[in-house]
């Protein structure tokens, strides 16, 4: 299996328990430059009472805190879904390389592609992005997850 | 004086701690329904090694926490200088109903308006925004911790 491919297995795996928790199941994954996981997440906004702990934020977080630096240039972050705006801008503050992510965020007015034209930070650390990677297994759990609640 | 400019005067005074911790000097204040404070941060970003660590976050993690509750609907948020699109953003997660702010930020492209127009969420929560709150305080807090800087 293509390395890509493993580390949003990962990823997945955190939806799952997310999912378990009765959160939105969105999981997310930081790699360093050596290909090593440096964290992992899923949503824990209700748990914790936080609007702000998206799984992104929470790898951040981590991953930060562990390097000592609010900086994580040359690594990587794998998410099951397009991230928000919120946390899109936060993988831009963090200066994270590229962004691989699964399934796409239907309900997202402002498309990635417009707000990282517009954004000035770009042209000192690019962002390099890789969507569509497991999108159907990511779409599956965030059906079924909706579907349930209904 | 009135009521809005003593609570910026507050997140003013967070913002100047901030500077003293050579963070950058933004603070700010979240106001309950009520009109009581019930969170003031300033930027904590080198100190916790925390790209997210910005006033804006800081507050709202605080008062969530606080409030057993991820959403803020009928709060107000006082910031010394306009949100950058992570924090507005996480300012719409947390539903919050009242922006008020003092400095623009002149090196954002993505200007505020255009970023609510687009924001599908707003029909449901739309948020209020005062801008140039106290402006030339901030600015000047601003101005001489980047001049001390070069």
């Amino acid at each position: 299996m293509a390395k890509f491919k493993s580390f949003m297995e990962e990823a997945l795996s955190e939806a799952r328990k997310a999912a378990k928790r009765e959160e939105v199941p969105v999981g997310a994954v930081i790699v360093n430059q050596y290909g090593l996981i440096v964290a992992k997440a899923g949503n824990r906004i209700r748990e914790l009472s936080d609007p702000t702990a998206h799984a992104e934020i929470l790898t951040i977080r981590q991953a930060c805190k562990d390097k000592k630096s609010e900086r994580l240039d040359g690594y990587r972050i794998y998410v099951t879904l397009e991230p928000c705006n919120m946390c899109l801008h936060a993988i831009l503050n963090a200066k994270i390389s590229k962004l691989y992510y699964g399934a796409s965020d239907t309900s997202k007015a402002l498309k990635i592609s417009n707000i990282l034209s517009e954004n000035l930070c770009q042209k000192d650390f690019p962002l390099e992005i890789y969507p569509n990677i497991n999108e159907d297994e990511s779409e599956k759990l965030l059906k079924a997850f909706f579907l349930a609640k209904r």
